[in-house]
């Protein structure tokens, strides 16, 4: 899958394709390997990363990792002993590998290429204890004209469900591991439904708003494998003040 | 049950017990009955009121009513056309009436003593296009000392459950009728799996943190019977502000 018809450099020993370009993480002097034209994280990735509590010596699976912003984030961030990042897409596994060698990472951090819907043949059952997820939101995959295309892949449910994602995550969660993900408040009834019916509690709930007076445009969940029934409503993220800059929380906790 | 101990005044022609005082709603110079030492009304039942839409011509149920806030507020706000309040206790039902009374809203609302239990034989089926209600929130009720006690019974589900409000509400509410609801985000996801199972769907959400990096203590719901799933999480209410004031939207929205 790897296209011939570009020319590539090597930066630290890295390959990098000439449509490819390091963006800085702002943490441990980490760089993450972007592609122009494709799907590049977003804010999601980065609220999640801190939002996700990963302890001393856990294992972290994330589940669509694409280009591995997830567990690069979390290893820089957590003392957390081993990051897994799931793709199907081996062109943006590729970039995640690459940023993982570039970054030092190759003893905590491991990127393999498979589908979400196989996460539990892939891995021992209960073999972590935390799952993350940036999930495609859309389930609109009915109306996509090109299914191969990479960013669709990414922002519909072309390849995965939301159930899939749910489903197999807890089965490679220990029981009381955390699940972690972000998504869109329009569909939260349905995620809790699916948790719950999978076995999952949620246990903390923190909602994204861009501005102070709009509806919530992303949503960051905690669920608990086998957790008892109570729920925190965590204070919100307003990423933009009242002057359309960046809030004091965007850019002291998340780095932007 | 009316106490025999205590004096009675006369305002406006309403009669008043020597430990009740007139609470100013800082609507319409409507008043409420409150007494000493009895439940009285919170920021609760003046959020929902404010958070309730209530369309011209609408008949409106309020469950467990108490002393008739919810119904006397929306009456004042809204074109709504009638308001039941449906009350279990017969004392805080007679402080009901007699605030109806006080305010001249006998041709628009009704106080009915009764058991939310049975709501839907005491009324008849879809013949309401909204519910509201603000019921109790603890389900604890093992532990009360005293089940006859009237802030217990307000507070805790001592004689109603949570499934039960919402089983009769669905019941006597119209296809595509709208359920209000203000309770604590800890119970959310019971709330939610209880709503629909009874052909809820929750539409609007909005959670009220006392602070602005504070959890939530109070989560309002819009949920429409028979609706579709698609959830709108709405800006917060922040209640205090840095100062330990009101914020300006509690004191212009909702008069405090």
């Amino acid at each position: 899958m790897i296209s011939k018809e570009h020319t590539w450099i090597k930066v630290k020993e890295i390959s990098l394709r000439d449509d490819e370009r390091i963006d800085d993480l702002q943490r441990n002097h980490y760089g993450i390997i972007q592609r122009k034209g494709a799907f590049c994280f977003g804010m999601d990735a980065v609220l999640l990363s801190g939002f996700a509590v990963v302890k001393e010596g856990e294992k972290v699976l994330d589940l669509g990792t694409g280009t591995g912003i997830i567990p690069i984030l979390l290893s820089a961030k957590t003392q957390g002993m081993h990051f897994t990042g799931l793709e199907i897409q081996e062109e943006s596994a590729d970039m995640a590998r690459r940023s993982v060698a570039y970054n030092g990472l190759e003893d905590r951090v491991e990127i393999v290429t498979g589908d979400i819907k196989e996460a539990g043949t892939l891995f021992d059952r209960a073999s972590f204890d935390v799952v993350t997820s940036n999930p495609p939101y859309m389930n609109d995959a009915h109306g996509i004209k090109n299914p191969q295309d990479a960013k669709a892949i990414a922002r519909h449910e072309v390849l995965c469900t939301l159930e899939d994602v749910v489903r197999e995550g807890t089965r490679v969660l220990r029981p009381g591991g955390r699940f972690y993900m972000v998504h869109r408040p329009r569909r939260l009834i349905e995620i809790i439904q699916t948790m719950k019916m999978h076995g999952l509690e949620p246990k903390r709930m923190k909602f994204v708003h861009p501005y102070r007076d709009r509806e919530a445009n992303m949503v960051l969940i905690e669920a608990v494998r086998g957790g008892g029934a109570l729920l925190k409503a965590e204070p919100p993220v307003i990423v933009f003040d009242e002057n359309g800059e960046y809030s004091e929380e965007i850019r002291t906790t998340y780095g932007y």
